[in-house]
């Protein structure tokens, strides 16, 4: 995917998301990003003779692990192995490493037990249960109420469930909204927090490529890594595991992905395409290439700036050439059409039965109006936050935190809720390294980006800078800034209130300041936007569930799904791409290029080559229908056994966004045989080799 | 190209051509075939600080090899040896070919002088000498005359210089329009019949990836096949050849290619393109198509059927895809609205000045309604021939020739001049075999769709029909016919038309019969079509000198023309296609589709495959301006070497035809060094590869 974090992120650097979640309609073959109290048993009997049985479901669900960084993952050993991407792994492994030892250039195997190392701040969950919640999210609506009234009920309610649940479990529990609000779900997680690396290739073969080859195919990419999860000091013995299928899948053969996609589109409405075409899109993609530029700047300062930048240029990067190819979905005239053609087709069957015309044939309308309001207002929305800096949002958390747990657990802005405090602390208390000088860059730079949009007189821009320019006040707030040290936010979140009151800290001061500026535009955009959105997305699910009922699956939430397809090529450049790789490919691009960057080869990929069985299969592609947080996630054969590791999407699936094909959307994975073949042969790591394919205890 | 024949075939499918030439305004980098007289120097300086001399471009132009048959070639040794495509090589191929001995399936390699083959009926020509007759063409046209009798002059004219310089010269001599017939000039030829087969691959490795592949890259073909040419039962002496660089060239570099392009439409006018567009090439597609099921089902009979049938459904796939590509292009809006917007900007310069305006002014209404004739008969002109068999094209061109050599020259029907003579016998004579039933049943075909199309009532379906079915009519035609004897032929040919008329063969009595009626629609097309869009071409052609000079370059007319441009990648399918692929890339292909047709690989390159240095580069790309005809052209670097031989284009390329972009527009060739490698590790043909590198006499 390179795309683990796309969203989640996106949703950090931007501070709001105001997208609706609508379900899909017209399944085209193979598409569905299914949940797991409602798997497409029909579908898969009728296309591929396959009925998974509980068991097997169950087998696949408690296998499958959620990072909370945004990816997905798998336990692969009765020992505790979580098998997931290099590049979900990346900030942990750019986290724990130094100046002096560059664990994302140079990879990592531990070799013993004992050289295994703790990451800092990474968060797995495993979904343990599933509970239909809808009813009594429903029975709070009183006849009467007003849309914010509603949905400030409802909020009350989801928070009340949650901490319920928590307390009665002590499991993580998060209300999940599906099918636009069509239904409401309890999802409750086992939450682990001691984990540790125990293996990573080099950056250059996990990436290879590039960003010229990220979300192509054929591709030639080792993104693995490999951490071992601990309780108590001990790695887990995890009863429910994949097992590790070396022979991985034939072409043709059926396949599964289990794994947390993060956010589709794939039924909003033309009103909101539209808006997505004409503002949100262009908006965002000049950001992201601004920021883009000024990290590149950063990086060519000296090799310890480019490390330290180089995670985000990956990012911003991939953003980029995601984003671009989504907006070129849009862009197209046909995909356009399709969708207005689905739209019509709706609106035809809503309009055909008099009670539904007046409950729902308004909604459209609804819609198109909130669309506008927030065209009208997203220059205000984008650029009043704090952006670039995730140090200075970490200070706006701090502030927040400490007044936000006094207040009921209903009344608190979301991300501060009883079942979220303890992951938020985690994060807030992080011990990984900040790179201050980077911050600083851009933050300023994001100031003065703010300042050109809003103008001087923007009371935001006008509360941080003062007189000062943009450069100058960025450079007040980090050098005199103490926060990098945990132990001084650990002070501020226990000292509460008052302590941060009293802080001196300029990051403290400046998110104190600017606070109720933000907080006053995040209530606004909750009333006018947020509130009145979701009554009519929740309208437009119920349209859609009278109609089409749960033979759709709902838009991703970044919650456990299943989708799954066929291992199988398809038309590419005029002629077919088939449906894997093998190390010869990697040898040819790198040969084609004359081993120059992004196509050069790690050291040993040279020395050890003739090592190789070049034939061995390296990637593969399948029709299982993912998307951004499906990172790392598990590729899964009939037996319910592991055959790859989703990494990405090919170019043509940047569009499954809003529209899925399985002529040539296509998922990337590793293929199992590869994984096994380069650790024994390149990396001297046939012990956890042997672990994996179960030779070893 | 895969296309070698495609335009040349086009014309004996189809008939009759109806494009005129234009020259193409507004040059991209890197485009133009040029003309040997003018090329490129200051773009080449400018762009490339390369000024090729006069000797370089004499040393170019004589070791350059046209192939009668739609290719291009070049001399490569001093003993006679030229490098050519398999696929230019491919019928010559299949006639040497019987159903106990397939050369086109198993290669073919003579170790000795004795073993290298005789070809049945090649013809090569070089090109000896350029000569500018413009004034002379144009001195017969007086004041007064019409278009026709300008047309009619003219043609006589033409006829006369061709026939005294053959006279004079014993050279071949053609007088070739350039510039829309701005500019006549006579090319003289060497012609060499005498040809003989000393290396040829299987055509698995030559044609690699079949039709999926074709006219695309990254691509990994040995599309080489090597001839030597004989004069009087000995080797000639080339003096003039291309030394062989085995480095080959490196990303970056200037090359060149020398070779005979076949057409380019590159600035016809939007009338014309949109006739293109809306008529011909749906049509065209529709009858290729149409003909390639036919062919199938004939090679579905049984394994010699297969065999027989296997180098035109190669030529009908490869047209199919061509002119698909081609047609695509024309649907894209994008390429529409920048040839309009260059026609405009024609216009205006046209309009900008009174005697521009009054002279060339009136010429785009001109050609628009010569389009509208010729679209409202389309139907009539494309389906009144004879299609499908080139047996019965044959005997009519037997009928045609006792009647044409008795006419004066310039009276005689086009292919039936003087100088054209002699490569006309050849042709009729020619000992290759025939595939009765094969040609059969292409005829009944072409002959029930003509059926379907015009009707039973029309005058040429009745004729040939009478009362019988297609089916019935092609059967008593090739069951009754002698011709399949090439002394049956001589005999007839040296008879006369006295011994023709008497001539009991049904294939001659049909000839005989419907060449009335094909004469009257040609004269119909060259007083109503022809003619007019001739002098108005020449007119659109005048304008363009006037304004342009001869800063542009031609459209191609499968005369020598040179090309140049930088081997280089391109941006393709989100990411970048290297410049170059390697043998490792064959290996990763043929793997990655598990050695399935048709990407299976020959014996000895399994058998043999730990011989190879596989990071040998196979295939490379450069964006030099080609198109159908350059197949088999060298590519050749500033010291005059040969460094690679073109062989296809991108699929990019295919909008070649119309528009030219050094984005993404790309000739695909074969690398020097891989041919090397391939001859000496697989074929045991060390010898040939020291002739090649000079190594021994």
């Amino acid at each position: 995917m390179k795309t683990k974090t796309r969203w989640i992120k996106y949703i950090l650097t931007f501070g709001v998301v105001l997208f609706v979640f609508h379900s899909t309609i017209f399944s085209a073959p193979d598409e569905g990003m299914w949940t797991f109290d409602n798997p497409p048993l029909k579908l898969l009997n009728d296309r591929y003779n396959f009925i998974p049985t509980q068991e097997w479901l169950d087998h696949v669900r408690l296998s499958s692990v959620r990072f909370n960084n945004g990816g997905s993952g798998s336990f692969v050993s009765p020992t505790g192995l979580v098998l997931t991407n290099h590049h979900v792994a990346l900030d942990q492994l750019q986290k724990v490493s130094t100046s002096q030892k560059d664990y994302v250039q140079d990879g990592f195997y531990a070799a013993t037990p004992a050289e295994e190392m703790k990451c800092p701040d990474l968060e797995l969950n495993v979904l343990m249960s599933l509970e239909n919640v809808t009813d009594r999210v429903f029975s709070v609506i009183k006849k009467g109420m007003s849309d914010q009234e509603i949905y400030a009920a409802r909020k009350a309610e989801i928070a009340k469930i949650e901490k319920e649940s928590l307390e009665k479990t002590t499991l993580r529990s998060d209300v999940v909204p599906l099918y636009d609000g069509g239904e409401y779900w309890l999802y409750r997680y086992k939450k682990y927090t001691e984990v540790r690396l125990v293996f990573a290739p080099e950056v250059q073969i996990a990436f290879y490529g590039g960003d010229p080859d990220n979300f192509t195919f054929p591709r030639y990419d080792l993104d693995m890594a490999i951490f071992r999860v601990y309780e108590d000091g001990k790695p887990v013995v995890s009863t429910q595991y994949l097992k590790w299928n070396s022979k991985g899948a034939a072409d043709g053969d059926l396949v599964f992905v289990s794994g947390n996609p993060g956010y589709t589109a794939r039924l909003n409405t033309m009103a909101e395409i539209e808006k997505d075409r004409d503002y949100t899109y262009p908006l965002i993609l000049k950001i992201l290439k601004r920021r883009l530029e000024v990290l590149k700047r950063y990086a060519a300062l000296g090799p310890e700036q480019a490390r330290q930048a180089s995670n985000m240029i990956f990012y911003y990067e991939n953003s980029v050439k995601a984003l671009t190819g989504e907006y070129n979905g849009l862009l197209d005239k046909n995909l356009i059409a399709k969708k207005q053609k689905e739209e019509t087709d709706f609106q035809t069957r809503v309009n055909s039965k008099p009670e539904w015309k007046s409950e729902f044939g308004g909604v459209w309308n609804t819609i198109a109006e909130i669309q506008k309001k927030h065209s009208e207002n997203m220059t205000k929305i984008r650029y009043r936050a704090i952006r670039g800096s995730q140090f200075a949002q970490l200070a706006l958390d701090i502030v927040r935190y400490v007044t936000e747990i006094q207040k009921p657990d209903g009344k608190r802005l979301e991300g501060f809720h009883d079942s979220q405090l303890e992951s938020l602390r985690y994060d807030l208390l992080s011990p990984a390294p900040i790179y201050l000088q980077l911050e600083e860059t851009m933050f300023a730079d994001a100031l003065r980006e703010s300042l050109e949009q809003l103008g001087p007189d923007d009371p935001f821009v006008k509360t941080i800078l003062g007189t000062r320019t943009p450069e100058e006040a960025a450079k007040d707030l980090f050098t005199g800034t103490k926060l990098a040290d945990p132990k001084v936010r650990k002070a501020l979140i226990e000292g509460g209130e008052k302590v941060v009151d009293e802080s001196t800290d300029p990051l403290i001061a400046m998110a104190q300041k600017v606070d109720p500026i933000l907080r006053e535009l995040r209530k606004w955009i909750e009333d006018h936007l947020d509130s009145q959105m979701k009554i009519a997305g929740e309208k437009l699910g119920k349209a859609r569930f009278a109609i089409y009922g749960k033979s759709v699956n709902p838009d991703a939430t970044f919650t456990l799904r299943l989708s799954y397809g066929a291992v199988k090529g398809y038309p590419m450049n005029g002629t077919i791409a088939p449906s894997k790789t093998t190390f010869y490919g990697l040898y040819d691009r790198a040969s084609s290029f004359d081993m120059k960057q992004p196509f050069n080869l790690p050291a040993r990929y040279l020395e050890r080559k003739e090592k190789l069985d070049l034939s061995t299969p390296l990637n593969f592609v399948c029709s299982c229908d993912i998307i951004g947080g499906n990172s790392g996630s598990p590729v899964i054969n009939r037996d319910g056994e592991l055959v790859g590791l989703i990494f990405d999407g090919n170019i043509e699936s940047l569009v499954g966004n809003f529209i899925y094909s399985d002529e040539t959307n296509r998922a990337v994975a590793v293929h199992s045989a590869a994984m096994i073949e380069a650790l024994r042969k390149l990396y001297d790591a046939g012990k956890l080799a042997d672990e994996l394919e179960g030779k070893s205890k």
